[in-house]
């Protein structure tokens, strides 16, 4: 068996979550901060089979990839403002740090 | 040494914490939820020496295992609801799932 | 590369965090409690190069170690009460408990 111990970003975790119940995965989450004091994200601790873990990453990978998404700025209540200023443009979103660790002894009580 | 990692329901988190402490164990908690979306888990983090590993699993085991529970169901306030309704019913409760990982280095500082 | 797991007491929280962003260190803190139910603890885990295992124990040793604090005991309104017990007093604060664990794989999505 194997922990993975998968870090994301808040706004996936429920798209993840759900991903990990369809393919029958318990993941157990730990509500975290930071890497660069970016607030906001969620640590996942699963617990798979060996012959199960290349699954595991590739349902974080297609649910939490960083990726560029398109957003409308925030206009300020400045009437002088250029209204230029409220196209969208491209910020990165998403992203996942993972770490897959050996486990020695799994049980269940 | 090891670190156990052990997921439990939030209802016997009190009583595990109590018998960490008698046992001169020192854990440390996080807040988690989860596992198929079933909120109100804790994890435990322990850090032990390889001959205590049996005594913290026989703790864990012990405060935490499975177990059939009897509960009266909440009775809605429906009039013409029929009265065997809140006899007691037996549920599952409890339930740990643990895991123990090798430590390369120990501190304290 | 290693995954380092350091729980510290929440006052040096801030502190080892900035540290972590000066050295180029990503760290995920997650909130915890305990060790002999002392609250207010926070959980970091780090995943480093193993030639970096010694810089991250460096900082979170030099942030974050036990060491004699003096305080004034809050005094009581107590009017009858001898004016000496608002001497400070010396108290331990700090410490940090750190595990290094192997890391099979690592990966960035
Ligand atoms: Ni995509
Ligand atoms: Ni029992
Ligand atoms: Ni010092």
């Amino acid at each position: 068996m194997k922990m993975i111990i998968a870090i994301i970003q808040d706004k996936d975790s429920n798209v993840l979550s759900n991903a990990f119940i369809e393919a029958n995965i318990r993941a157990t989450k730990l509500s975290s901060t930071g890497g660069f004091l970016r607030s906001g994200n969620t640590t996942f601790l699963v617990g798979v089979d060996d012959d199960r873990v290349d699954d595991v990453l590739s349902i974080i990978k297609k649910t939490s990839h960083a990726r560029g998404q398109f957003m409308t700025p925030q206009v300020s209540m400045d009437a002088s403002m250029d209204a230029s200023a409220s196209y969208p443009v491209e910020v990165q979103v998403g992203g996942a740090t993972v770490f897959v660790l050996p486990i020695e002894q799994f049980h269940q009580f």
